[in-house]
């Protein structure tokens, strides 16, 4: 944790306590997490066709595809063996590890559904440029930001459970064309995510060691609640309002 | 494997064939690996004494510890599902998984044998500078050359299972400070260095597409002999001449 913190300006005030550190980070889901987003309402409330559900599945395939690239990013720059031993998992839990097929291939059984062909989906060659800058860029900020703040990038975390369930309810409510089994991918995380997030603020909590750090931790949940709107807006863009970019998915083609 | 591979100039010779191209690979170890260094000829015949025995397990402490970094940088660059999950067990075998202490853990009973502090070993605060940029010199070099030039830089290991089977002979032989015990680590890569090196030569010769990646690759196993060839050059330099560098390890501290 001994390099610079690169964030624009801090306030002088002194170290916020464990609980006040607690808070703040939690403070960034109900500002800015993307289930205030106005794709998800439409997506959660059974709004959209199937080719704009299938269009969020396969934008959010480059997503899931590059949480194990950004974690194994993080292990390339851990010391700590024990850090990374207890890292290791996130890898496994994406990729899959000996008889788990991992979340990648749960995520490719929801968009096998859409009739969505897995070599197009895994070439990503119809996916949103801006889905891809963006899942592009946490994979580098977790790369090449201090320690402390890469872990604290994992954050969004926190909130995720609970949009989870909102997912798993109101898309099994409201669209025939989605069955008990696509959902595995969201169950499975229901287990995981509330370990990871303990986990990781635990770690920021053992290791911010300024102000600056505490704060460059809640702006890295801010960046990456960013990462995550801005590929709700692309697919806004895109699919509900019609704007489709150049080389980009068209539900037509396939629905 | 779509990248420009960095290298200095290229023959306009043909592509190898996948036999010319394993024997161009297989030829380098027996120019350059370091069995053929001298520190290794008086390591293996018993001719150093316990602290410089210590010096090369405490600096050779910093190439373990930087493998699993290595390979998780590799693995945050590779897009390939199965290629990541392929790749995983190398980060396992050095940083233990389950059960498993790991190689890292092996070799801290080398350096235990010895009296070196654990603390000391790990924070590599006495080891000798040439090593530890020596070792980080592989680490970015996986983490920047085309994938499949970063897979040949692990090809090294084809050279590994001699070395270590005269190791753990001539060392158990030759030094009454060496049990069997602390020649696990050894034991252990016999068996996984043959497997290792026989998946990541296929792999260079299933994707290197050009003759210029086929020498780059060449070149890379050069290159990380010299990685290994610059760790005996300083430990001869430091522990065997006599010229220790200001802060590194210093024999008569300890025994």
């Amino acid at each position: 944790m001994n390099e610079m913190v690169a964030t624009k300006s801090f306030s002088d005030k002194p170290m916020m306590s464990r609980d006040e550190f607690d808070a703040a980070i939690r403070a960034v889901g109900p500002e800015r997490y993307h289930d205030l987003h106005p794709f998800h309402h439409l997506l959660h409330g059974g709004k959209l066709s199937k080719g704009q559900v299938a269009a969020w599945a396969l934008n959010r395939y480059c997503y899931q595809a590059a949480v194990p690239r950004k974690d194994a990013a993080f292990m390339s720059r851990v010391h700590d063996r024990q850090l990374r031993r207890d890292w290791i998992h996130r890898i496994h839990e994406h990729d899959g590890h000996g008889d788990d097929p991992g979340g990648i291939e749960r995520w490719l059984v929801l968009t096998d559904n859409f009739g969505l062909d897995r070599e197009y989906v895994t070439s990503m060659r119809g996916a949103l440029p801006a889905t891809r800058f963006a899942v592009e860029a946490y994979v580098n900020f977790v790369r090449e930001q201090p320690l402390v703040v890469a872990v604290a990038s994992s954050l969004t975390e926190l909130f995720a459970p609970k949009i989870h369930k909102e997912r798993i309810a109101g898309m099994l409510e409201n669209y025939d064309f989605i069955e008990d089994r696509v959902m595995a991918y969201f169950k499975k995380r229901l287990v995981q995510a509330p370990f990871d997030s303990e986990f990781a603020l635990n770690f920021i909590k053992d290791h911010a060691s300024s102000r600056a750090e505490q704060e460059a931790c809640v702006e890295a949940v801010r960046f990456k609640c960013n990462v995550l709107w801005v590929q709700l807006d692309a697919l806004y863009h895109a699919y509900v309002n019609g704007f489709v970019p150049p080389g980009a998915y068209r539900p037509e083609e396939v629905t």
